[in-house]
């Protein structure tokens, strides 16, 4: 059986960086600039309630860094590095070697090496901790706080697709089991549109990661910023293997999915032209969904069913 | 049963310092100082593993960091604040509540802020993922890679203590439960000299912190450094408490116990003055217990019992 620093050395020792010091000391450095403000996001994911025991490793990987970096692209921060907590029952080489490969996929598509962590040997299942840091210009971060009446709002990539694979994977709407293949891997292997974010701090206003559902995360972005928010229900981008799918899943779907992990953010209407350029530069689909007001609360207009008060709540681990 | 927005808000919301954001948008913002490093750990504690499920929950919020801002200060870092993933199986508002409290008076205590983290719900027992981080000076940093030969070893504070209380809290040595109020704090509320490591930054060469026992640890240094060390045992600081104990189990205490959380640095032997006042200002005992020597290995001399070959190892969980 290995030994503890056996095994990070064997899965998790890839080269640091220029200018970082990775795992091997007390703790991991990183650079950090002048002028800027250090951002930092932390997430847990436990065996049995984020994941199930015979999720593929390589996707769970993957997922792990991927929903932390999308929290720093939400910010307009630019990654600088992570560190990741592994709590595991037994050592299973197979299973590692998969995670790492889709971690350390996931921290190159991002820039965002990994410089430390701690393995441990759990009573239970297994648990993972990611915290990723970043910068942002003391001036440009993308706060929730920073919407501004007359702000269109802005949603990148497709609306749905994890949703829908989510259902399918629990057996719910076997007559659509042949969308599958085609959701699954937005719900498996998130892409959040993180240099798109950063290069966002100075051009947008507020933004969010849409990973509890459009309406209860742009619902955070209002309440921070003490406005209401106008949907126009036509202009969401729905995933493309949605279509024959029936009106009511489409909305729930669309409108209080989960686990998307792209951006929904607000800008100046005058900043339209360049937000665009941006997206295209990062190869980011970019939609203009609706527009920030005065006042409070969301209102989703010509949606194809009438809107109850069940739609306009998500998810809470605890209620 | 309270929601995970409102749980967080009701025991974790405590206001964020000056020039900080925490708590509430997708990242924390820190402030970042020009010409330095930023420096990261982390830590993963699973209950049966690293705690018993009846611990005082006080204790373990004030440990859960104490061992992070230990790290900061081996590495001669300053804290710049932390994050924390709280998993659980069900909602305890005066476990949490006490929980609190104590990893709240240890964020005082070593000026290590709390400014965000993610709490859910655990199928299994608790788990704690502490994420702290900190500033160092771009070659102050205290790299266990950094020990020359000819340098002192000194050691902070007192050994043994925690090791002894672990002990009799699995009720081995019945003769001598006396002694267990004396050590139990040592092992329970660890108070690592965070300010007195961030002082040392530029003064002493290589640094640890001793969470696995002095010779483990020391010989981490050893390895990055390509050193050997001497150790002078009777210079060794032995917990007071240890006195009146067998001579077997004070030696294991003392140079294999774990959970010090502690200081282990070396210094050029010039810098003794200077460490010395430091130690006084910060109000932290040193010792200097040996030397730093060409060649590889421990040895440790003038030990009331011979050493053997399993006297040199530590603790590796996955064995």
């Amino acid at each position: 059986m290995a030994g503890e620093f056996e095994l990070i050395g064997r899965h998790f020792n890839w080269p640091a960086p220029q200018g970082f010091l990775g795992v091997g000391d007390d703790c991991a450095l990183l650079p950090v600039s002048a002028g800027h403000r250090l951002a930092v996001t932390t997430d847990l994911l436990v065996e049995g309630q984020h994941f199930f025991p015979d999720v593929d490793p390589e996707a769970l990987g993957h997922k792990a860094l991927a929903v932390n970096v999308s929290d720093l692209g939400a910010m307009g921060a630019r990654p600088l590095g992570c560190v990741l907590g592994l709590s595991l029952p037994h050592v299973d080489d197979a299973w590692l070697a998969a995670f790492a490969r889709g971690f350390r996929s996931m921290a190159e598509l991002s820039g965002c090496p990994l410089v430390g962590g701690d393995t441990t040997r759990s009573s239970a299942g297994v648990v993972i901790s990611v915290t990723a840091m970043g910068e942002v210009p003391l001036e440009g971060a993308l706060l929730r706080s920073a919407a501004k009446p007359g702000d269109d709002i802005w949603v990148t990539g497709t609306l749905g697709g994890p949703h829908v694979a989510l259902e399918l994977l629990q057996g719910r709407h076997p007559e659509h089991t042949t969308v599958l293949e085609e959701v699954r891997v937005s719900l498996e292997r998130p892409l959040p549109p993180v240099s798109f974010g950063t290069a966002l701090a100075g051009h947008a206003h507020a933004a969010i990661d849409i990973s509890d559902g459009l309406l209860q995360d742009l619902n955070h972005i209002l309440k921070a910023s003490a406005c209401a928010a106008h949907i126009d229900y036509p202009a969401l981008p729905v995933h493309g293997a949605l279509q024959g799918l029936g009106p009511e899943l489409v909305q729930r779907a669309v409108l209080n999915g989960g686990d998307v992990y792209q951006l929904c953010f607000t800008a100046a209407p005058e900043a339209k032209g360049r937000i665009v350029e941006l997206a295209r530069q990062h190869g980011v689909e970019v939609s203009v969904v609706g527009r920030i007001a005065e006042g409070s609360g969301i209102q989703v207009m010509d949606s194809p069913l009438p809107m109850g008060q069940d739609d306009y709540a998500g998810y809470d681990h605890f209620r």
